[in-house]
């Protein structure tokens, strides 16, 4: 049990900034305020402790105030990405019977779309209830107390692959984890997270509520624009930035000569294995990269670079944060399955005692990621083993060739997937985006990598493209790739 | 539960300094790897999970070794006072049932003295059975792992009044004071804490523990050396250094005109309510103090001034600790005794259900403590309620009293203690400690009283005195002064 954290800070640090959205900034104990009013309001429609609230919203202060209001009436929140489509969204209400879904204006169509699929739903158009009034005149009555095994919110894990699985996450997982990333970025008074990421994705919320456990200030952005990223940067103190790789690429792309800030201590790159040659890039700017490898089961990190070993390193997401324990699980050789077990894991998906079953075996959270450690004891990532190509009994990691590509000169960025093949079961083939100005012909490339890779792991088939599919979180869409052909070749 | 802090920092950051004492260093593999071999040895001798052992030793790298090994056996530190004498040993012993004394050579007649007193004990020559031997081969089996819940060490409160408790202080206790204090504090990857407290008492204990939690490298000291302290500073890029009062007066005097570093970040002082001169001496040389209110029943810190309240709130421990509930209870007025709650507190007194029944009412612990918050939040400690004179139906508060003799320009310290009387049940009387130089006479001080304080408060008897009974802590004894009288007035 614990005091609301936000409570406690506003406590402690009533005057430090806690956030910047747009060209407001509120402190800790204006923020306390506007929430204890928000909580008010979400007491007054009726929104009960242990229901799951929906919120279909932008980033914006609201959604702010509304996490952390929710928390103190002791709803469970349930964000919703704003890229589904209204059927997708429908399922993952149903998945997890929320009784509420709240969202903002631009929202507000494919909401009443949901609620003409679910029944019973009540929808809540934020600006009309929660519009901000004189908060400053509401007085706490109780403090509330968190229970660090009460669940804090339900995160729908990307869902690039098979149906979305709702994480069920606790104040102790963000706690844990909050408080693991500290003890490897360390705490510095001054520190200034930047948010460009959504709020409906773990990346994006955990910096939320690291910020009303540090006492430090969250700089929110709307939505990821490289422009407002490096005004933020340069003009607001910026400390530590979460990004993921093609985010940075095209801040580094912007930038071009201007060097960064001195503030800058840190950009926690996640979002899955970063190209080397980004790596690089940042190693020869002085770009203080850290790059971490995180789970939405686990409410964020999972293992960080740590700064001394960021040069070191390049191309580790480190070693698991303190509390998190890491064991690579297999047959033999060094790759082998990412197992997790620790305080930041979640207890289970909702609803889902399958999944649940299937990914805890012998206490220990199994990740689908593959992996090895080095001889330091250092995480590689290497493959989601969804990704795995097996091709005539051989087991084919798509990074492995992806790095190769991702080295040649012409090419700006490859992906490769497995596909259905009579003679090997499954064959890699490969998309690619070349450079600007740049040119080869798929046989160049295939003899290039008929240099470097055995004969097996040579993409049958190469097709070149404009852009390779993201979500909106920057992660690959590998299945929209697999099994497609004859894309441009 | 929660892997070994020691393993899983040798793990992390196996390179960075871990403890310098003396002219050597550990960096945290090394530190780990002495551990491990300590951890054997305990084995080897017989020495088992939950066993209690008792610890009469100097500060030195052997004492840490041993804490982190014995943690690493299960076995429960009992650190005993060095200043003890035989007898109070063997009462403390027996009443934890310790079935183990690890002495140093200086401490090895008054460990034979113990043994004697003590059926059963074995006694144990730190320096025949703990040699280090080439630690480097040594492979870890299996990592140990921490029960949050389980008990980590019994540390006796100073025992300046009534019989001495034994603070049982779990895993989980000593985390959550680290993380609160790092949460306070920040926490900088180039910290280095000087310990020149005794590790038998909680405040240099926690720091050993912090440095592990944190991977930060520890200074230790053999004792409290004020030229040592200096040097220290100066030459080892020392961040953050706890203190008590005296010490740091001693400190400031030493150094005289030569400015403290700028890599000193944070002087903690506790043990007790500071003098407000010291205080705005430090605040006039950038000394950057933090007062801190602690209790060995809490594991150490119960509430710190931040920095960035450090002039503001001069005078005042701050606020408490994130996770940490503090409440003054009383009847009326603001002034009422301090009780806390959360996860830093103590579960019990060992072997002494009666202290642990009065300490904990309604799930909160009662410290005993006198203070009240201020219309911000901040917590000021006026007394220990032990000291609470009551005189003529008025409750009479020595702080208040010292508070004023201290701001007369003839006193260097005073203190002020109750003493039975006929007519008024008590009475305070006062010990001044006068400045070198200075002259004053007690009816001169009497009448200067009375000018500032209610008639019921004045002195009734003012003694000079060359200085005052602290222990090794540096708390004041009040005890030792109570009730005694005609010293030289």
């Amino acid at each position: 049990m614990m005091q609301d954290w936000l409570t406690q800070r506003a406590m402690r640090s009533p005057e430090r900034i806690a956030l910047i959205f747009g060209n407001e900034s509120w402190t800790f104990r204006e923020l306390d305020a506007r929430v204890m009013e928000t909580a008010r309001q979400l007491g007054a429609l009726g929104i009960e402790k242990n229901e799951r609230v929906a919120v279909l919203m932008r980033n914006c202060d609201l959604y702010v105030a509304l996490v952390h209001a929710l928390a103190r009436v002791g709803a469970v929140l349930v964000p919703i990405n704003t890229r589904l489509t209204a059927n997708e969204i429908e399922w993952q209400i149903e998945n997890v019977g929320a009784q509420w879904l709240v969202h903002d204006d631009v929202n507000a169509e494919r909401a009443g779309e949901v609620a003409r699929g679910v029944v019973g739903l009540r929808v809540i158009s934020s600006k009309r209830e929660f519009s901000l009034r004189s908060s400053e005149t509401f007085h706490r009555n109780a403090s509330t107390v968190f229970d660090l095994d009460a669940p804090h919110a339900i995160l729908f894990t990307s869902g690039t692959t098979g149906k979305p699985k709702g994480a069920v996450l606790t104040y102790g997982n963000h706690w844990w984890n909050a408080i693991g990333s500290a003890l490897n970025l360390g705490l510095h008074e001054d520190d200034v997270w930047l948010a460009c990421l959504p709020l409906f994705h773990i990346g994006g919320l955990a910096i939320l509520l690291r910020g009303v456990i540090y006492g430090n200030a969250v700089v929110l952005h709307e939505a990821f624009d490289t422009d407002a990223v490096n005004r933020a940067l340069d003009e607001q103190r910026v400390t530590i930035v979460s990004l993921v790789s093609t985010m940075l690429a095209r801040v580094l792309d912007a930038r071009g000569e201007k060097p960064f800030p001195p503030t800058l201590r840190s950009v926690l790159l996640g979002g899955g294995p970063a190209p080397k040659e980004l790596l690089e890039r940042c190693a020869k700017l002085n770009v203080p990269v850290m790059q971490t490898y995180g789970l939405t089961e686990a409410a964020s990190q999972v293992a960080t670079l740590a700064p001394q070993d960021a040069l070191r390193k390049l191309g580790s997401p480190g070693k698991p944060l303190m509390g998190v324990e890491l064991r690579i699980e297999g047959e033999g050789g060094n790759v082998g399955e990412i197992v997790i077990r620790g305080a930041t894991v979640m207890r289970e998906y909702a609803e889902d005692s399958e999944a649940s079953a299937h990914a805890f075996r012998d206490g220990w959270f199994h990740t689908g990621d593959l992996g090895y450690m080095d001889e330091d004891g250092f995480l590689y990532v290497v493959s989601r083993r969804d990704d795995l190509i097996v091709s005539g009994g051989e087991n084919v990691y798509p990074a492995e060739i992806e790095a190769v590509l991702n080295a040649h000169l012409a090419i700006q960025e490859a992906v490769v997937v497995g596909v259905a093949d009579a003679r090997w079961g499954q064959i890699p083939i490969a998309y690619v985006v070349l450079r600007a100005g740049q040119n080869a012909s798929a046989e160049e490339l295939k003899m290039y990598c008929g240099e470097k890779l055995a004969r097996f792991k040579i993409p049958a088939q190469i097709f070149f493209v404009e852009s390779l599919p993201r979500n909106v979180g920057g992660k690959l869409l590998r299945r929209a790739l697999g099994g497609e052909s004859g894309v441009n070749e």
